[in-house]
């Protein structure tokens, strides 16, 4: 055991900071023990000093978050406050400083990934970001280390805990999307303003993170085509449960070819019932990753939380402080330039239902809309709604710009008088 | 990029050998770009030189082992022969010379790792090994890096393929243990002589390494209670699905307290249809990880086979290439002594059946030798045999001792005919 400390400053206290701090004060000595590190919490930045916080000297509280990467005696910073500004700016400031940071930030690291690690590899020191992506799950640290050697072909991953308790009480309690919505409310899962789960915000930023550290190549938040889960129907989740599949938000990364080009999307999908994700359920998160060698992982815990994400970073911690003691340098991944691929190309089977009149010839003229734009139905099945019909269709693979020709060119008809859902599907191996 | 390459070399080039010189003649130049750690196979170990062996240039090949070591171009050694000794000697010695080695023995770490830890240690060289366990599934350094700041409280797995496979034909075919042992020898999964496999051997060596690594702790072999499947029956499975269970062949390390005193078995069990591991089906693998802070996490993905194994391998090398020219010291674990928990103070739920003369009485005298031993009986299922009957009991949660002597003297009564299999029950959450 070094006897020295190494010294942590901490920017922002709150969920995740407040249960790092607990953590630190109950497994520091074992970690030390057992590492050799003895981490010690010499500076927090925090918007309100005059809170009570139980086990953090007050001493050690400040507002001038600019001052804990000034502070001689901070060693590494630990950065847990969130947003895009300041905390890209202090995270900057701190690498040009020679300071290890460590990061949960995944907003930050899905907008700024490529200059953050520009900057860390410049200064030669470590960033660090296992908390960003996946909460306590292993994933950053597999990807860039355990899977160097690796041609990773596909990361596929259910990286939202909101989403997949919701889909999870649809389709396991039945419960319609309102009520799910309100229950995980209720819970504490979901927020008041639910918009960045259910619409695929905060999946969209993971999967940027992914597609980056997966292909060595910048893919930042708005490159991520994005659909929610808002629209996902009772009667959706009812049809995959009859033909094998579950409804899951999928966070899928792809490599088109070494360019790199690369397909990142975020979207409710039919997944078969036998595929691995498929059996992640509550608020749990998985990714699944398909490479040339290993062939096909998963990586699956909790997501999020306080004490899971506090360990994330502490991992983190530990590896940083040990880099900095030991002298050796942490690997910043440099990423290239990535084409990304449009959503337009995607070539997927897919679940669409539409509600028609019933009465002769209709499915003939849907039908003839299928065949002209070039997609090819797997199966239908038709169930009645009083003088109106449900057609539920699964396409054969197709191209999704044909797919969407083929929804515009269906909702012009005079037969039909709603479009449903758009679910694309995954298919078995 | 750093121009001069980290030389490479290789003890041993079977399966997995071979996959890993195939693996860095297709990826090397873009883990070179990627990492800037250029990788070059300089010397190769083999009991036979004149084998031919495509893509490995006849000139690097040596029946020397010994002299792989010495050559004074080698920089890294990786060790992929398997067995002891000369194992266990040749990578003592290049620790000594001060060159990190890379290996995938599971047996060797499994009986010697506290030796090769503290000759690591001594040297100030890595020892890594994340290929031993698992095969290409990141275990190893999550639970040694991405999970240092946590308090690891089980690792419960499936590290076996081949009996995973077993179970899983037997589950979804119905098919009998001989049948699907068979199928899976003439799938190549299992070995002519399948006692390692299916007795439980090689999964016993994965919970020594697993355990020592969660707990920091020497955790050898021969302190793994041990029991395969091969008396698992058709009716046991069966009987499992109807009470909403499946069979696996399950490695559980867990910590009994600080000390440390750890409990590490190997035994068939009953796992809840919605447990995690539950799913993992095939020939895959699976390690179940509970934390303090972390929660639950799972880690999927093949455990054996020559690309995954040597997707493992290759991770590793990179990480010691890159620790060697960086100049930064390796993390080698130190493990104390452990205290064994014995198998007889284990609590567990239990399923086992008996088969017994159909007459009047019978129950109750069972039942009351149950209650003799302290051992409350959860569910009773009875079922008729022709003249015989067969009862099947899941108990509460007892003591292993009181569930043993309890089948001692149900084996004592004359109405009791055949005393089947005992199975340890994992409870639901």
């Amino acid at each position: 055991v070094n006897a020295s400390p190494v010294r942590v400053g901490l920017l922002g206290c709150g969920n995740v900071g407040g249960a790092l701090c607990e953590l630190i004060a109950a497994e520091g000595a074992a970690v030390a023990q057992r590492t050799g590190v003895h981490l010690q919490v010499v500076r927090v930045a925090v918007r309100d000093v005059g809170k009570p916080r139980p086990g953090i000297g007050p001493g050690l509280l400040t507002a001038d978050a600019a001052s804990v990467i000034t502070d001689p005696t901070v060693d590494v910073v630990v950065e847990v406050m969130g947003g895009i500004e300041p905390a890209r700016s202090l995270i900057i400031d701190a690498l040009k400083a020679g300071k290890p940071v460590v990061t949960a930030n995944k907003e930050l690291m899905a907008s700024a990934g490529t200059d953050l690690f520009a900057a860390a590899s410049g200064a030669g020191v470590d960033l660090l970001f296992e908390a960003s992506v996946g909460g306590g799950i292993p994933l950053i640290r597999p990807l860039r280390e355990s899977l160097a050697g690796e041609s990773i072909q596909r990361v596929m991953g259910i990286v939202n805990g909101t989403t997949n308790y919701i889909l999870t009480r649809m389709t396991e309690a039945g419960a319609r999307y309102d009520e799910a919505l309100a229950e995980a409310q209720s819970l504490g899962y979901a927020e008041a303003d639910p918009t960045a789960d259910v619409e695929g915000f905060d999946a969209a930023a993971k999967a940027a993170i992914l597609a980056s550290i997966a292909f060595g190549a910048g893919v930042v938040a708005t490159d991520v085509y994005r659909e929610g889960i808002s629209t996902v129907t009772a009667a959706d989740i009812a049809f995959a449960d009859r033909m094998g599949y579950v409804v899951k938000l999928l966070a899928v990364a792809e490599l088109i070819d070494a360019g790199p080009t690369v397909a990142v999307r975020v979207h409710p999908a039919m997944l078969p019932k036998t595929h691995p994700l498929a059996s992640v359920r509550d608020s749990f998160n998985a990714v699944f990753i398909e490479g040339a060698a290993v062939g096909e992982l998963m990586l699956y815990g909790r997501g999020a939380g306080g004490m899971p994400t506090a360990s994330a970073v502490l991992g983190d911690l530990i590896d940083a402080a040990h880099n900095l003691r030991s002298g050796g340098a942490g690997r910043a991944p440099l990423l290239g330039h990535a084409r990304i691929w449009p959503m337009d190309e995607l070539r997927s089977q897919y679940y669409l239902n539409i509600e028609v009149a019933d009465r002769p010839g209709v499915l003939a003229t849907v039908a003839g809309v299928f065949g002209a734009h070039g997609v090819s139905i797997r199966s239908m099945e038709q169930e009645g709604l009083g003088d109106e019909a449900r057609l539920v269709f699964i396409t054969h693979t197709a191209r999704e710009r044909d797919v969407q020709a083929t929804l515009a060119a269906l909702r012009e008809l005079d037969a039909v008088d709603r479009v449903g859902n758009l679910l694309r599907v995954v298919e078995a191996d």
